[in-house]
């Protein structure tokens, strides 16, 4: 069962098994109780997708934050992300995933109908779309952009260039001509 | 506590925590029950210091095992690599790690006074001494066979050599060697 999760082989699960194994009542019994205990506590946000023990989310029962700007992503680890980096202050929406033809994920699939409604009803300044530059993340994002084009609110991308701390000379062709193109 | 299991960074924990959380019922809270139920179930064999639900375990229960041959590995995992081998028929002794300076691990620390009693008792032919060829490996492997002197028993090493489909070209020069030196 521990080989069934991501990034875990065969080999990397047997050694898991073994280290709880030789260590039952400091760690194994612990770890079950605790995810047993989480997966009871643990609800997903009926506002914006973000999982949470409180429902709505402590972003969004937020009175700092500003609801005037919606952030799309794709997953709750991008939020994740985002919020280490501690740089917005704005709220989210999580799709739970982005369009895929290759894997059959169509709209009906994300949570991209509530996020229309919640444009037309809380009536954000902002959408910002912090999709990823994949061909799915970028057609996702055209979508949305198309669904939200009649409600009058601003939608935005992540800005696409040379990371910081990153050497030209290892960067990809694609980032360094989006680089050049989107000089300030 | 994910992140403190080994072979696992803050990024895979999280990962395969967010995994988890989309996937309670299915996955969360039978893993959460399996880790409770294996701590409870699984236990340390005291004649070979095997894990298994049984004590003694499967293994040293077989009558059909050889229990003239009692093969020496420093862990259970070990046990499991010679096992899927399906090559030995003997029984197993697991001493729970290799005697260590750096790290401060002597032999009261390891299964090696019940090795040495076990051979008194059950005066088997041949103690196999299948430790790794790490310098670790190499003294407890000195140390065992000191112990074991007045005992009548054979004691025997795994070979040392070329892996099958194992390349000359990219092999260390201590394998070349050792494997030159006990050319058949």
């Amino acid at each position: 069962m521990l080989g069934s999760l991501p990034g875990l082989g065969n080999r990397s699960a047997r050694r898991i098994a073994l280290y709880l194994l030789t260590r039952k009542s400091a760690l194994m019994v612990p770890l079950g109780h605790a995810l047993i205990r989480a997966a009871e506590d643990i609800k997903t946000c009926g506002t914006c997708g973000n999982i949470d023990i409180h429902d709505p989310c402590k972003i969004c029962q937020d009175v700092k934050r500003d609801s005037s700007k919606i952030c799309v992503i794709a997953q709750v680890s991008d939020l994740w992300a985002i919020e280490r980096t501690a740089a917005y202050k704005g709220v989210y929406h999580v799709l739970g995933g982005l369009l895929s033809a290759l894997d059959g994920i169509g709209p009906e699939q994300l949570n991209i109908a509530s996020l229309t409604a919640r444009v037309e009803n809380e009536k954000p300044q902002e959408v910002i779309l912090a999709l990823s530059a994949t061909v799915d993340g970028q057609s996702t994002a055209h979508y949305i952009t198309d669904r939200l084009t009649s409600a009058s609110v601003d939608i935005t991308h992540l800005a696409h260039g040379v990371p910081v701390g990153g050497e030209l000379d290892y960067l990809d062709d694609g980032t360094i001509t989006t680089a050049l193109r989107s000089r300030k």
